[in-house]
């Protein structure tokens, strides 16, 4: 077969490729990962890239505007390589980077460490050695472990057989002093590092957050307990699909889809540990241990585990506690026999990031009723007190990340994030994160278009465009568009992208029916429990998208109850919250896993009570204004 | 370099090698072993090959007869490859397999397990699991967790990684019933194998003797209980060495020489467990654990741990209790996860081999005095009751293996193991171990030799040979050959060898020291508890070596204590003993660790005790005859 050259600008990377290679899979070898939350399907239009010279085939790029055809812009997940090939990848295309938002207080006011101290899954001892004589020939292994426990307390300690290699000359070469890395693993502890003499950098642990959308990885010191850095990016998993259906999908339905899955999130924690290993002058082995959390079908596919019963009833993962793994196994580039801990799940659509939120975020001696809601591709809802806890997830669909909305996309630089339209002339104020010009809405952005569109009278109760405004200005601000009535909210000549920016009738039924679940979620589990919503003491909204919400908005628009501001709190990216906790403390883990086994998942899919109220509640905000009361 | 064809006969192997290739190395490369206890440096003479046809270069041929020379014969280990060669391998060069016998009887009547009942270190587990459905969605892992622990009363298992992941799919293979296969490793209880429905085998697990010499792996039924099959072999790091000493200079002095003895040792390991695999019809999976005793040097050779310093004062091993590794990452080839469990040693030169020994024969609740007397390369001794154990080692060296010893070898076939002279005409009656030729004299036999010379009146007390017999006679079996005075036990015209079998002064010297290095060892023992002799109420011999011994003349020549013999019990291969009883009880591994603990260590090198012992043992009996008073 012919062999052709494409090269990628503006960062000019050269890859020879086969004829008929995909060019997003091309894009992907040159090690540029493109958005593409539809999983190359070419619906969702996020991978367009322009083709400067050289012969392509387009294939289905239905979803691309006749205008950015006609500038040589194609879908790269349907366009295949006829010929030698220049490709402008356009920047709204590339998969950006994220920030991370942790404060260090939030670990260090934490009021389980504050109470229970520090106790980490692993660390580094130092140990002056008593000198061997032939009246105290004690062999080498049992001289560092007498040390450990007369000095430190640690008693029967374990060594890996590569350690116990090297433990007989690193004891001599620093002369009977040695500094041992010990780690706990399960019920094991266990020496995994030797060094000779008193070692210089103290041990560290990554908390790895494996969001479906997003991976974050949290460095931290396991002596002093402090975070030391950060770092985020989009889970790689993503150019194989946007959300945990269309991944178990892939999995399902390639070749060796699975593993390549797998290997996408391996390499996304790995491209993030060695930017922070660098950053920090590290070398992977001083990394000893990671804590992992994400939700069920992410811990299946890091794991390398199916998790095709997950998307089939009766739904059954394949398991919510999980092996404990040795990095090197599983192939993280940190040191080879650190243990990869992940966090216990509770249930098919309940994970170890859930897990992980409710025992940092949830007050532990408390007998208030709290709720936590974490919203991202799913939204996952936790009710109860220290007594007792039920959860539900509710199918969601990914919205409120940008997906599935024409001009959605996440909460990131170029989103808007903040709505006002004037109910004259229908045109809209709006804010877009860290300026300039916007590209496209946010999660955030979206709640706010639709408590807006509705206060303007651009569409009614049920979110159908009302395309003759009882206000009779504003005309041109709605129009029919391409997928039927659609509502401008900015025009091509200010947007980034150089295209309008809509709002479609599609679009308010994706919103509707997102914030339908999440509602009727609530409303179910209470139900369940017999109690009213107006007994919730608060709310905590954990998640990405949660810092970006207005409770007002939210509650107009009927996606959270309707109860008074102050009973609600954003808690930020609890998962990692929880996963630091993890790795500073091991009886955190175990109440991480007490926690979970504890939970009583309610499966929304059984009988008809959770329809029912999702029914009534995909209308703004709700069929029964009763429960708005502040609405009225 | 010029490469050259060696073919062996009559094997007719065909290797290409470079020009100036050792021969023995040459034959190892074509999978012959040649016996090499010298370690390759020309003394023992006892890899002598035939070249029948082709260029070579003799390389230091001192220790062969110029009449072999004569006939072509030359010693491998310092020849060297010139051009394309024919050699033939003598059949006494040749490695030989070793006969285990080991009885059935002795496992099934051992009281720990009467007692304690079995409860093996792995085992199989047939589990119908209840089908799921949307009201009891619980994940597999949990099921299979659920029923183990309902049906067997096994609780807190964990999984391996590679077994979650076939999880799913062998629970539905097999529509919910399921076989799970569980170790139990250190604290740990782990899911190592799954196959769908009920399995047709059961779990076997692999008992191995890692003797300096002799490797013996025994196949066990873990479900039954039972021995399967056994089979044994030469250690294939004999090449490197006969003692464990050689064997750390080879390790110490070698590039790679570490690496090379520990996967000579798991070559020699895999051999005979592809032997069981292939006779018992068993796939590599079949077999889920080993337990592995050895001496200390052994152990950590196997393991690949350094040797260095249990050859330098003060004598320290890297450990004495040894870290659980999976199979598959030592190289094993059974069942990858299979734990690896080696027996806990006691210090530099009592191993594994003596724990296992201790608890396999030692009566557990007695108050009487036992000695345990292991006599291998070394000699272990242990003496005590229930109470209390002290243990020693005595570097007999190898004379009691044929080695050091002119034309000494290993008990099999064509050995003299009996002899008889005649004090008129000094000529020897002798039985050979399964008739024909005789080749050589093994360890019992020599043990005859030394009474019988001494009876004869050939040697005095000291050892020395009267080259003027007190009796006149036989003046022309006692000869002055090129090392000194020698006894001629056996005419070349009679022997397999076609050499004469002679024993010389330095041989007795040799023998002497041996025997003295064991007598003094236990008298050391003795005084340091401040007990006589004759307190001793039973004398356990273990290892090859016992079988054949003579206790009479064992006592004799002052190698025993002068003890009535009914007090005497050959106990065979007790190292196997109790690595079987290790597969079969975790309550017997940890026995073995408490018996390794408590046995109080007595170095014989420090203070001058032994060597007073020693320097009056090295006579015969002894220079104090009242120690024993049935010869006087």
């Amino acid at each position: 077969m012919a062999q052709f050259q494409v090269t990628f600008l503006p960062d000019n990377i050269e890859i020879t490729v086969e004829e008929g290679t995909n060019l997003l899979e091309a894009a992907r070898t040159a090690g540029i990962e493109l958005g593409s939350p539809c999983g190359g399907s070419g619906t969702c239009g996020k991978c367009a890239v322009r083709v400067a010279s050289g012969a392509y085939e387009a294939g289905n790029d239905f979803h691309l505007a006749e205008e950015w055809k006609a500038q040589g812009y194609t879908l790269s997940c349907t366009a295949s390589v006829k010929g030698d090939l220049t490709v402008e990848i356009p920047e709204k295309s590339r998969m950006k980077k994220h920030k991370v938002v942790l404060s260090e207080r939030q670990i260090r006011e934490n009021g389980f460490l504050q109470q229970n101290g520090k106790n980490p899954v692993g660390r580094k001892y130092h140990l002056v050695l008593t000198k061997p004589d032939l009246a105290d020939n004690m062999n080498d292994l049992g001289r560092v472990r007498k040390a450990l426990k007369k000095e430190y307390g640690v008693t029967e300690a374990m060594i890996s057989l590569d350690c116990l290699r090297k433990l007989p000359e690193a004891i001599r070469l620093g002369d009977f002093e040695i500094t041992v890395t010990v780690v706990m693993d399960q019920c094991r502890c266990e020496i995994i590092g030797v060094e000779p003499g008193k070692a210089e950098k103290p041990a560290f642990g990554a908390a790895v957050d494996m969001g479906t959308t997003t991976v974050v990885v949290v460095l931290v010191d396991l002596e002093s307990g402090t975070i030391v850095d950060q770092e985020g990016t989009y889970n790689k998993q993503a150019t194989y699909g946007s959300d945990v259906i269309s991944r178990i999908i892939y999995a399902d339905e390639n070749r060796d889809g699975l593993n390549t899955l797998k290997e996408a999130a391996i390499d996304t924690v790995n491209e993030l540990l060695a930017e922070l290993l660098a950053r920090n002058d590290l070398s992977a082995e001083d990394i000893i241990s990671v804590v992992c959390g994400g939700n069920t079908v992410m811990t299946h596919l890091f794991l390398g585990v199916t998790p095709t019963y997950l998307r089939l009833e009766p739904y059954l993962p394949a398991a919510v506690t999980f092996p404990s793994v040795k990095a090197g196994t599983l192939g993280i580039g940190i040191h080879f026999h650190a243990p990869v801990l992940t966090l216990p799940s509770v249930a098919s659509y309940v994970g170890g990031d859930i897990s992980a939120g409710v025992f940092a975020i949830l007050p532990k001696d408390s007998d208030e009723l709290n709720l936590f809601i974490d919203i991202g591709t799913n939204g996952e809802l936790v009710l109860g007190n220290s007594e007792w806890l039920v959860t539900c997830s509710c199918s969601a669909g990914p919205a409120f990340e940008g997906s599935g909305i024409n001009c959605g996309m996440r909460a990131m630089d170029g989103a808007i994030d903040w709505i006002e339209i004037d109910p004259v002339n229908l045109e809209a104020g709006y804010r877009v994160i860290n300026g300039g010009k916007p590209l496209g809405i946010c999660g955030s952005g979206l709640i706010y278009s639709l408590s807006e569109m509705l206060e303007a009278g651009i569409i009614d109760r049920a979110g159908k465009i009302r395309t003759q405004p009882e206000t009779g200005a504003g005309g041109s601000r709605i129009r029919i568009g391409w997928e039927g009535p659609e509502y401008l909210l900015v025009p091509a000549s200010e947007s980034g992208t150089g295209r309008d920016i809509v709002i479609t009738e599609g679009d308010i039924k994706n919103l509707l029916r997102a914030k339908g679940a999440i509602f009727a979620g609530i409303r179910t589990m209470l139900q369940q429990v017999q109690l009213d919503m107006s007994v919730i003491s608060n709310v905590f909204i954990a998640g990405g998208f949660g810092k970006y919400i207005n409770i007002t908005d939210a509650v107009r628009i009927g996606l959270l109850p309707d109860l008074p501001e102050e009973k609600y709190e954003y808690v930020g990216n609890s998962c990692i919250q929880g996963a630091i906790l993890g790795l500073l403390s091991l009886e955190a883990l175990v109440e991480m896993d007490e926690i979970a086994s504890k939970m009583t998942y309610l499966e929304l899919s059984i009988g008809n009570q959770f329809m029912d109220e999702f029914i009534s509640a995909v209308f703004i905000p709700h069929t029964d204004l009763s429960l708005f009361p502040s609405l009225q």
